[in-house]
């Protein structure tokens, strides 16, 4: 098999990696390959925690052909026992004769351990094939594991003036229908929701997937996985109460509150985790670290207003914004995007490149990676 | 010929047309393209007020092959004798058979004149072909014409908060080089350039057009204009002083001061004129009126602050914005991109679809046109 060909197989296990994007929370998307005389005889792909790898379902539908083939899978397969057995065991057993891996482990624990156990079985083990791609499509659970803490993408909505309401509050609706629709999508891919009191007792929001707004496979992805994203909500002044929706509804919540605050209202479906303060206000590092080794919480949608969001900015901890924005005009009496310190200096102003600009109804899609080290031009 | 061949000539009339766009102030921009036997046999545009029309220029070029040939002309074949003889006599002696033309002069005091008299010296006229895309060549001629006001065109530049400015005022810069590029050949279409007094004192700016940095194409058409765009201030509290670039460096400049102020300052290279107040303000609709009839200006591009624009916009005297955002964040101290009054009704915003969305270097370019009747949906 030579490189071109083990491109063109890793593309094809990373888009069925891809398949499980609504589903495999906590762990992370995989797909495999299996390969035969340059035909494909078996793949497979991740689909939900405590299911088979996808190593297992390639297996088994290429059956007696994985023996002396050639597999392709988009993360280094995993050599301990856990709800499944070590795939890395079954490879060997299927006696495949070589394995091309995307990337391996992120977890600093396990990392190469399975690429080990292959080559010890004589295996032949071809490393980093479509390594940064594959790397992406788990962004989040790379974060998770190397970084200790989720990856967070904050979404935001405004006007073409960056304000998000009237000064009367009235924010229904800024940006169109379809906007709104494609949030929808968004927040199916998360682990979990953040949000903040303010947000639950001024919107009283569900923040939750409408299933029935998702087209058809995305739907079938989402419902596949069985429960909607765990709702994270900060609450610093312990200011909530029962009466709220997120209460209702019979989903999971999990309440931050300060370590200060003893006196703890009990919130139906809800665990309450009490964080220490930074000033007068849970910290955020703190509080993100809880989630990523608590919660195995990998992506974080962010949908909070413009004081915690600022503050989520101010940290360093957004890694992504997706910016819906309206062709509207509301002035300076509305409210404000973000709320952050004063600045003095314009280049220490938060700032990336635009990755992807698109049209979404009326209105247009901003995605901006933060932690990219490409700064903008100002100079 | 028939309407497929006619859109296909008349397509390239306008192409001609538009050759004029940097340089025929206050003219209209024309293209003329003589056809026989369904060959170019003749072509030409108008370049520059007081030299020949487009016709006489394709008339030129056709020489005797005009004789009994079709004229494609963008706009209809003047009837007066102006600084140049009258279009519609010059393609009569010539002995072509057939003129179209895609609209008719907007000038209500002459409009069908030119069509009448190719009609009475038999001459076969067919109107109204690619109609639509001519008017847009000149719809800020249409606009001076029909409406007796210029068309404007406002310039904003702001952060993906809608910031314009660091709360010390620091604002460069916030878009990138490329913007500030792009800027450039937007001015250099306009025939007027509008500011406040506040920007002028603030800022101190040129509002020339730099030609060195235009494309040699845009450069040399610039340049043949030989003159830069009038700039106009406004200046309701008589603040200017002669101590700005402005008024040092040789072009053109026309401040508006109020009736009720009768002691001027005199600037150089500055006509100053006196208009009606509303409230403690210039009266906009008599300042853009006397711009369309005492200076003949059709397109005004606005480098207002956010005042000015905003009265402007709320006055409905704004046709497009071109909004020019980087992908920086200044947070709520920053300063607003337009004040307006304060809204309570969100159904009252100013709302109007993206004409287009483009990446100009780091930033993105939103045209907005605000005539248009198709509004947000945001029901």
């Amino acid at each position: 098999m030579n490189a071109i060909d083990d491109a063109k197989y890793m593309a094809y296990a990373i888009s069925l990696a891809k398949k499980g994007q609504y589903s495999t929370t906590p762990n992370p998307q995989v797909g495999c390959v299996i390969v035969k005389n340059n035909k494909i005889v078996g793949e497979g792909y991740h689909k939900k925690a405590g299911e088979p790898h996808a190593e297992i379902h390639a297996l088994r539908s290429a059956g007696e052909n994985a023996q002396g083939a050639d597999v392709y899978v988009t993360l280094e397969p995993c050599s301990h026992t856990g709800r499944t057995g070590p795939c890395t065991q079954a490879l060997i057993e299927a006696g495949v004769q070589r394995v091309v891996i995307a990337c391996t482990d992120p977890n600093p624990l396990v990392s190469g351990r399975g690429v080990n156990m292959l080559k010890d079985a004589n295996v032949n083990v071809t490393l980093g094939v479509l390594e940064q791609k594959a790397k992406k499509v788990n962004v989040a659970f790379f974060n998770r594991m190397q970084k200790k803490r989720p990856y967070l993408i904050a979404k935001l909505a405004c006007s073409l003036d960056g304000k998000t309401a009237l000064a009367n509050g009235k924010s229904q609706w800024i940006t169109s229908e379809a906007a709104r629709e494609d949030v929808q999508v968004e927040r199916a891919r998360a682990c979990a929701i953040l949000t903040g009191a303010n947000t639950v007792i001024s919107d009283d929001p569900r923040l939750t997937v409408r299933s029935d707004s998702l087209e058809p496979a995305t739907q079938s992805a989402f419902n596949y996985r069985g429960k909607q994203a765990l709702r994270v909500i900060i609450d610093g002044k312990n200011r909530l109460s029962s009466q709220f929706q997120l209460f209702k509804d019979g989903n999971q919540n999990l309440v931050f509150n300060l370590k200060e605050n003893q006196s703890l209202v009990s919130l139906p479906g809800t665990r309450q985790h009490q964080i220490k303060s930074v000033g007068e206000h849970v910290d955020l590092h703190e509080a993100l670290q809880y989630l990523a080794i608590e919660e195995h919480i990998n992506l974080v949608w962010v949908e909070a207003g413009a004081s915690l969001c600022g503050a989520l900015l101010s940290e360093g901890l957004i890694d992504e914004l997706i910016v819906y924005q309206a062709p509207l005009i509301l002035g300076d009496k509305g409210r404000d995007l973000l709320v952050l310190p004063e600045l003095t200096d314009l280049k220490k102003a938060i700032s990336a490149p635009f990755s992807s600009i698109t049209r979404v109804g009326n209105d247009v899609k901003y995605r901006i990676k933060l932690d990219s080290t490409n700064k903008t031009d100002r100079s």
